[in-house]
């Protein structure tokens, strides 16, 4: 690990600039796709809210909507897993491992997130969403095996 | 992008970690706030905080109050917005932007946050609260556009 | 500051990546300890879930149970708190600390959060619960006014 900052100009940081961004982004449009549905089913959480689509305050709206909670259960299962990968991915891609073996990681994982929001928001029946959550999960344990075999310091 | 490592001990970086840590201690402001309305509401989700204030287990406190609801949504859409503002930044901090156009970003971005934490706890009538959040996410899908544009490598 | 992409090859950055690698895996082995329980108490979120134990998708199963929530909110908890001590902590890391300075804060802040999910999951009576998270607060806001102070650049 002598030269871990040449690292930040290698190949590998930009193939995790460019995935880290991807995960991210799918992941903030979970917001705007949660707004989507409580605007079309006029479901809300804050009084406020209803009169943006009503001329008075409604209390009827704001209720429990399953589309939306679905909704905000995938998004809130990318926060639990995409943030992870983000943090260990940066660790690893500092530890200077082989670009293929690097692509690999992020693609995989990119992929897997992708097939998860679409498995649960469909939704589609399991195990779709339960695999496509392992395959994340095992990329990020893979990625942080290998910055503890690295840069154990205790 | 031959100089990435030279933009770490850049001025950029230096207002890019000011900014993170400011929004970031913001957010960790949520939890004192919540613990404020649930102790003064006498409201509480596990049976043994009600301990905290009674002299024995009170099953009457374990319920669900709006204003304590109101913080922790407030908390969450900081988790999701926030979050991803710092690690986008990161990335773009490491691009090379302008000084300025930096700091443009990242100064709209916090005041953003403040004004959504102010227009969600009051709660200050809509649309403010849903600009602000737009104006936040607007930033984000800026920087990520810089990042996505310089490191592409798929 | 003058030479921060020094602090990347420094011993204190190999202990920051060690310790906010296994405070992430704490956080992310939450998410198979709530899968451990709805499937062991038969409860879920979802519909389609129901058919992982279940010949027919079956409604009584979607229900709210006070064990799987306790889990939940432990592991909201480590988001909330986790990820902002990775984020304070890479920017500390970088500011050149004592190597013994910062390994107290990280290793107290990660000794603070394990014994935060043993006084939440088991449960323990307060405080005990209540300290371990003040302990975490604590070393965050430590390793945040370090970096304001050397990192100021509004």
């Amino acid at each position: 690990m002598a030269a871990l900052t040449h690292m930040i100009d290698s190949e590998v940081f930009l193939a995790f600039s460019t995935y880290a961004t991807i995960v991210i982004l799918k992941m903030m449009l979970m917001a705007p796709m949660t707004s989507y549905f409580r605007l079309t089913r006029k479901v809300f959480a804050n009084l406020e809210d209803t009169k943006l689509i009503s001329s008075t305050e409604d209390k009827k709206m704001i209720r429990v909507d399953p589309d939306v909670e679905r909704v905000r259960r995938c998004h809130q299962n990318d926060l639990e897993n995409i943030i992870p990968f983000v943090v260990i991915g940066l660790l690893y891609a500092l530890t200077g491992p082989d670009l293929s073996t690097a692509l690999l990681h992020f693609r995989v994982f990119a992929g897997s997130r992708i097939c998860h929001t679409i498995a649960y928001v469909t939704p589609l029946p399991q195990p779709s969403r339960g695999l496509s959550w392992m395959v994340g999960m095992g990329i990020t344990f893979s990625m942080a095996y290998r910055v503890i075999g690295i840069a154990l310091y205790l």
